[in-house]
């Protein structure tokens, strides 16, 4: 809104749009809960108190709250576009979100950020976008991008890009390797976020001197109290896997809550539609004994701060008509969510009309080399490495175990549950295929693939016979990318993912529905791990313990490099 | 310092410069008392705890604090250059000051404001500046400038200048005169500061809609607290004049300390050698009961917070090593002072050659067309418009009194304390000058005259006679600007201030001594007030009530408008 026109308006010389009557407005300012009216024009807050206003609504003593802040985001993690992620959130109180938008970049480079800045134009979620530093995650793999700091400059001049995202290469700031630098360089000045598990002491504090100043990824109290000492600010994480709020909860205290942020990082669709977004994580402190304002600051100004954005995260004059209007502190029951001055959900569901229309294209993004690709391991040795699945842990083991043998070929072993797995690249057709052993997916028979697999997003596929795992493979090839379980050659649960690989293009409950029948159908296989397809989106990403797999081989990833599939085979490279 | 080399410091794979060893760390971040060393290279921190220096020094565990931050002082207050008010504030704690430079832009335009910048260039005091929003202060007086958005605008570049100095006309922003407005919009996103004494309600809702986000004119605990609720950061003064402490540290509590800060605004020589500067705020705070940790994040991250400087305020890696060490809370007594790494001050004194030689050059200000002055008041009424001094404050009365004649002309009429007072043209030699009476001074005889009147800052002249009003203006105008008592035609004591007639070339010492003989010396003359200098230099600014002189006439304040000075005459302009 033009300045003039605010100003005339907040004097009160002009009506404004709405009025919310008899409100108890949470003022994360001053930290108190203050009876009064919030005046509503275009956009903006334009006071707070008696004005006259074309419209009212009288919230008969609800309280209301500055619209809530994701401080980390994933958007690629809820499967779907980031117009249907808002639709996902919004009605939970959320809207401004900080996204990376790493998995994206990973298959499409800076043509998938573009895409996520484009497909979030005018929603009534304020997306803000941090440019991913860290594409490829390593150089053992085979991503769809690589990211350098001359690529991420051009993003700054966006309006809704704030800094550089998580710097997932600790190693890389600590031992100053200069094309990390650069990208620090390059946003100076800006937020930088950091991403540094489990990093202490002197490393730390490097990581810190480099300028790096918050983290998502504490999950003890201490480690958290140690990076909070530091200066950076500690985003308390609720995601879908990595659950860290009550662990990290009792840091918080009047005097240093400023430096604590709420952020989500990765929720999956079911978890978004049955526990919510950032107000989930509000409601969970309150029930923990969190002062509620306290809270809500947290969900809110604290977050704006941090990433310097003055226009949203209280409710004040010229602040932009973000606004949560809720029941009480102790259901924390979301029951309106204007979004610049917009009522945009009630009771849950988005009001009709509030997501615009949205014509955002992305090219496709699957492309192998199907004649390279050969999932026949010849028996070269006895005993093998093997991936050992640990339940509901990221982390892998280093299993050995001797191997099925067929014709003079490594086999599945499902007596043994020592399945099949591939890694098929699936941006450069270079027909890269990693092969493998798994043990821990249970699978009795078929095979289950997946273009989502972190962080180069390649084809993986782990199964009980070779026939389902290439039809598996060609299956999400088909599909432009998404999951499926495959039986005796036969699709039997499907999910597309045709953006990127990675999201689809459909409502979150469609693919939320998609996604349990998927499930299912692995459960009925003899899956019996609680989300398989997420098990196995992880056993690529070759930066966390202990035995991973990529396009381009087995990782020992305490050693951070490849290593044989077969123990009699001589340890080195591809 | 380099990235790479600092990273390298902060793992300790090469030796620091210094450390600070067995130090009581004032953590601002989680709000503690850490007791560690801190390990310093070049200008930086770059690591708490165990390192190798190649010095060190034991602090015995003596409390180090980060650098004290004043969020809104103007230098010109102290009468000295840039140099010699950094050599007599950093002793006392602080390495970073944020100042409006609007004294010298009145009389000097931009010319003024880079001199100030070029003046505190490599000091160990780092010098931010505001842009000057309102040069003029009105439209009834002269100034040496004006100053238009356009001519702000290339100030942003300079990488010492935040945002946009004390918007004074609030008047101005509230009725959205265009030429306001457009200066707010030029600083669109950098911090605005306010100025907004007792404004309220819609009004200050206007204000603060048009995206001014501080105050420092706060005196009423309510008025604080109204601001503070509607997003503004209150900044609490403790001035020469103006000392708010007392009555808005009641407002601080631990939930909304980080939106309050301490500012000095305006200090004297006397207060600054006496009282001291930011660390008196927080000596006051503590003996008021506020928590020691609390009282230094006011002085330290909460200013830069505001301000968005993110490399100081607090003690972390990569922070600039700006530190105070200081004995115990309770005497805050400041022992050593580090700018930048360096120490620069110890048990109150500069360190010698902490402060480097100083060439930055101003031109002449003064410029009088003597030739139009004429101090004479030809009697045209028996009752004339008498400003009124209240004693220790900048508000005045309009008296109606009937005046002395001699000879068809209005003098002063020392018997009943009726003084004259003239305030003469000083930038553009147009011979203004405005003649009125006064009454509160007391003196008997002589006249004491100074180029410091705000905010224009012309020759403003109390006395007893014509031929002593005479010799002290044309006094002040050979020295290029000052401060001078006259008796019977000769200089009884004088204060030179050459910079812009508003600023010595001295050490702040001698301008204290000249001051107090000038004080010694107008008290013999027969003045009754405190510092009748000081009195007389608020009594040609316009903005504050009741009865002003400038330039171009006597103002009504109230009407802001010129009324004649015997109230015979119509009223009307000049």
């Amino acid at each position: 809104m033009e300045l003039a026109e605010i100003i005339k308006l907040a004097r009160g010389e002009e009506k404004a749009d709405l009025l919310l009557k008899n409100a108890r407005v949470v003022n994360v300012f001053s930290h108190e809960i203050i009876e009064t009216s919030v005046a509503i024009a275009g956009d903006r807050i334009v006071g707070l108190g008696d004005y006259q206003a074309r419209e009212s609504i009288d919230l008969k003593g609800r309280y209301v709250c500055p619209g809530f802040i994701d401080g980390h985001v994933h958007i690629e993690s809820s499967m779907v576009t980031p117009p249907e992620f808002a639709r996902a959130v919004v009605p939970h109180g959320t809207t401004s979100v900080v996204a990376d938008p790493h998995e994206i970049a990973n298959v499409l480079g800076i043509e998938g950020v573009r895409y996520m800045l484009d497909a979030s134009e005018g929603l009534p979620l304020t997306v803000f976008v941090m440019a991913p530093s860290c594409v490829p995650a390593t150089h053992l793999e085979t991503s769809g991008a690589e990211l350098l700091s001359h690529d991420l400059v051009p993003l700054r001049l966006h309006p809704r890009v704030l800094g550089l995202a998580e710097m997932m290469n600790f190693p890389g700031v600590v031992y100053g390797v200069p094309e990390v630098l650069d990208k620090i360089r390059a946003f100076a000045g800006h937020p930088l976020d950091g991403h540094a598990p489990g990093l202490s002491g002197k490393d730390l504090q490097a990581y810190v001197a480099a300028g790096i100043t918050s983290d998502h990824e504490c999950t003890a109290l201490e480690e958290a109290r140690e990076k909070l000492r530091l200066g950076m600010y500690v985003m308390i994480r609720e995601g879908t896997t990595a659950r860290n709020l009550r662990a990290l909860l009792p840091l918080v205290t009047p005097e240093n809550a400023r430096r604590c942020m709420f952020v989500t990082d990765d929720r999956h669709p079911a978890d978004l539609l049955d526990e919510g977004h950032i107000d989930s994580l509000v409601r969970m402190a309150i029930g923990q004994e969190l002062d509620p304002i306290t809270a809500i600051q947290l969900a809110t100004i604290n977050a704006a701060e941090r990433f310097g954005l003055r226009d949203r995260g209280a409710i004040a004059p010229g602040y932009r008509a973000d606004l949560v209007v809720v029941a009480d502190f102790e259901s924390l029951r979301i029951e309106k969510v204007f979004s610049g001055g917009k009522l945009v959900a009630e009771g849950g569901r988005m009001v009709p009309g509030a997501i615009k229309e949205f014509a955002a294209r992305v090219r496709g993004s699957v492309n192998v080399n199907w004649a390279g690709v050969d999932l026949k391991i010849p028996a070269s040795g006895r005993r093998a490495r093997v991936i050992g699945v640990i339940l509901d842990q990221l982390v892998t083991e280093g299993l050995s175990e001797e191997v099925k043998v067929e014709d003079g070929l490594a086999v599945a072993d499902v007596e043994r549950d020592i399945l099949k797995i591939a890694v098929i690249e699936r941006h450069q057709g270079t027909g890269n295929t990693g092969l493998g052993f798994v043990r821990g997916f249970g699978l009795k028979r078929g095979a289950i693939a997946s273009s989502v697999a972190h962080d180069s997003h390649n084809i993986i596929v782990v199964g009980a016979n070779d026939a389902d795992m290439m039809a598996a493979a060609r299956a999400v090839a088909d599909m432009g990318g998404g999951l499926v379980a495959v039986e005796n050659g036969a699709v039997r649960a499907c999910l597309p993912l045709p953006i990127a690989g990675l999201m689809s293009d459909q409502p979150l409950e469609v693919v939320r529905e998609e996604m349990d029948e998927l499930l299912a159908v692995a459960q009925k296989m003899g899956s019996q791990l609680h989300d398989p397809f997420m098990t196995m989106s992880f056993l690529a990403l070759p930066v966390i313990p202990a035995l991973k797999l990529t396009d381009k081989g087995l990782v020992d990833v305490d050693r951070f490099a490849f290593v044989p599939l077969f123990e009699e085979q001589r340890t080195g490279g591809i």
